[in-house]
């Protein structure tokens, strides 16, 4: 059963009020209601898995992997924010000497946004859903956060959801700092609720946008982090074409059906040199032959995946490389066209296909690739395949401009979870310049607030000169190091 | 003349190729085209401050003030650029025993976004105009800028735009990479120019609030940082009143006429205790006597100012304190009316008076304090004059939520610029979390991008393990600082 706007409304206000409150929790406090969280997934693990199982149709070892993902993910967090590296702390004595005229005491510090609305992905029912990265970096942040479910998995979605009411129940949280709510008039009254201040997002592009567009035409309007995947387009040099083509194939073929393609960082478009497309498909053939395809995400999903391949495939001058079907458990498709129809019908860059489905482009000469990828919109991943005698400084330089994230003779899935990860990109890869996954996530719920000439004794304790939390503070121009070191 | 629309394009698609040339400089190379502009303008002032007092009718001393803290902060730019503060440079080795698996060597780095637009304000016809504070901040992430000049001092933005495309040009920057337009067509084609990738805006709700709306609504929709202004209230407790009346009454009477008003941290709002208004008005009549009143900076200006004063008049609870006027060089006025009327008319807390005018609330009990600060939106600023025996923790926690800056016994007007300042707030104060003011600011021009995997030689240079820029790094987890320390 949906959430009512009304029930919506008081879960929001319930939010607020627990915001409130958990905003005098140190972030050795609130680090543990993180870490509670991510012991009481683990506790429950199985029951977990087993239901994920039957509503999205991943397997046992997958969905493992990414429940590992997400606990891993809180406990990284809980670390970072001990340290208090997201707080930004900066204090700036009062100075006479200031060179444009006396300074007066100031000091800067991030505070939590307040409640947060998170839309949940089908893909990642557990990592990038009701306690994905979205969620966990607003709570690392300090804020409430109110999750709406995915239809795709609403069992899983209420049973994770009392995971983690009851473990931060457990840790001591106030109550309502986390909440589910579920069906589309809760959604978008979540976006519009006046105490509302930032949503996290990962879908589609075309969902996406339409909430992008409701949450900035608020009459206050709040950023959107929307995450809207993309095509990963990957580029393969003569060289590294001639040096390592069967390993290339190889990659790209587990790359492309991983999680039966349903990955926002899928390569979905491969470059490569013209003139061999008979023996890739066969080298393809044979890679795939093993392959067990397995149902996709939902009925709607396989629906918008069969359309995406027929509008690609409407185009005569693409053909098809390796058939493949749209059963319900549909074969992996790879489609085939060259470099001058794309110049000529440059939609066909941009058209994600969420499945089991790639499309490879023939180029003639290594000198198109930087025309090529000038053709392409924001993407959240790019990738070169290159050897080291190749002189791709301008192809890499231009796909540095594109991307959230360029690879060196990689493959784009596989996304982890660090300090430096970025996963993010121009749009419409993402609807903001930020990233859902790693560290540097949390940042996105925090604003800056400045304290000029307050007693000390009333600064809040990352901005006190006794540093009180230890942490990472920026004094009088130079950072000053907790005692803290990694772990 | 206006710029026309294609000769807008032209002018962007030269700022892009400028951008492109201009990225490979180091941060020590572009550090010192921002310091040539600094001294250009320093060898130039006499000239621009002659057209800046024509234009403007601000005072001499004030226009040199200000040009000095345009210099100030360019060069205050300069040196957190070769420190690469802005990079956020930080590196993940690969590691095998990575707590959600294997990780894969990754580094993030912070990048400009490309050509950015800038709308001057007419308030600041240099520290927010042609090279203010998101023109000098734009450049020093990298970015090319594009400003539109404000209708209020075309001369002198012209004159000042000279300057520092010759400042530029003679430190060996791009051709370009600084450009001048003027008019409202060029001005909502660069909003929408596919090119431009930010925007920096100084100025009116409305007008903000419409190009903050169209840069939203673009295919690619771009950041739009817009500083709206406010009405920066400030909140004096009963001790504070009773201990030190005459000092706060000299200090509102000084800060809010600072400027003849026309600063977007003007205190246009001041709450006092009950009881005093005869006096108050007394005093600061007194205050107000030996003031000498000038022109605004424009007729359009002084035509809403009276517009908006006349506003508040409306209402029959709101009275006249000091009886100011509407001459060309308007005396200030001051309204008043009580804790009551405001609750039941808070429409009265959001009218901003864009000239030397402010209103004072009058509270029967400190308790009120609260539930009044409840009712305001967004501010650049609030302040609080208190006693050190005064319980406001609850007070500040509130103002802290709904400004950019939180001051304690001191005026708003003034705004240093150094590593902590925060000159931002929640929305209508801006339509972003962030600052235009400060080392801060330079962040908003840049977008992280993570490089997996790449090999050592062709990784940029903020990100090679042997730091060729000798900038802070944060190197598995945690920061490794450069040699440079300070200035």
């Amino acid at each position: 059963m949906s959430t009512t706007v009304e029930d919506l409304n008081a879960i929001v206000e319930a939010a607020q009020a627990a915001f409130d409150k958990a905003r005098a929790a140190s972030p050795g406090t609130r680090a543990a209601w993180l870490e509670s969280i991510a012991d009481a997934l683990e506790a429950d693990a199985p029951g977990l898995v087993d239901i994920a199982v039957r509503e999205t149709h991943l397997a046992v070892p997958r969905l493992q992997g990414e429940l590992r993902r997400s606990t891993f993910q809180l406990r990284l967090f809980a670390d970072e924010i001990r340290r208090g590296e997201h707080l930004d702390a900066t204090i700036d004595h009062a100075d006479d000497a200031w060179g444009m005229g006396p300074r007066p005491d100031i000091r800067r510090v991030n505070v939590p946004l307040g409640v947060v609305g998170v839309f949940g992905a089908s893909n990642f029912p557990f990592a990038f859903s009701v306690i994905g990265g979205d969620s966990a970096s607003a709570l690392a942040a300090g804020c409430a956060v109110v999750h709406k479910a995915h239809d795709g998995h609403l069992e899983l979605a209420a049973r994770t959801a009392d995971v983690v009411v009851a473990a931060l129940d457990a840790a001591g949280a106030p109550t309502g700092l986390f909440a589910l709510v579920t069906g589309r008039p809760a959604a978008e009254a979540l976006v519009d609720h006046r105490l509302v201040k930032a949503i996290g997002f990962t879908g589609s592009t075309t969902g996406g946008r339409a909430l992008f567009d409701r949450a900035a035409a608020r009459p206050e309007p709040i950023p959107f982090y929307g995450e809207l995947g993309g095509i990963n387009a990957v580029f393969v040099t003569e060289n590294a074409w001639n040096d390592r083509r069967d390993d290339i194939l190889a990659g790209f073929a587990q790359s492309f059906t991983l999680g039966m393609g349903q990955f926002c960082t899928k390569p979905g478009l491969l470059f490569l040199p013209a003139g061999h497309a008979e023996e890739v498909a066969a080298t393809l053939r044979e890679l795939l032959e093993g392959f067990e395809p397995s149902r996709l995400l939902s009925e709607r999903l396989h629906e918008g995946y069969r359309h995406a391949v027929g509008r690609l495939q409407e185009n005569p001058a693409v053909d098809v490389l390796v058939e493949g079907d749209f059963a319900p458990t549909p074969s992996p498709t790879v489609l085939h066209t060259t470099a001058d129809v794309v110049r000529r019908n440059p939609e066909l860059l941009g058209q994600e296909m969420f499945g089991p489905a790639s499309i490879i482009v023939e180029y003639r000469h290594e000198s198109e690739l930087v025309p090529l990828a000038q053709l392409l919109e924001g993407q959240l991943t790019t990738t070169v395949q290159a050897e080291p005698a190749d002189d791709v400084a301008e192809l890499t330089g231009r796909l540095a401009d594109i991307s959230g994230r360029v690879l060196w003779n990689g493959w784009p899935t596989g996304v982890t979870v660090t300090y430096a990860q970025h996963h993010g990109g121009p749009y419409p890869a993402t609807t903001s310049g930020t990233t859902s996954v790693g560290t540097a996530a949390i940042r996105r719920f925090l604003r800056p607030v400045a304290y000029q000439s307050f007693p000390r004794s009333r600064l809040p304790e990352p901005l006190q000169d006794a540093n009180p939390w230890g942490i990472a503070q920026r004094v009088d121009g130079s950072w000053i190091r907790s005692v803290r070191t990694g772990k």
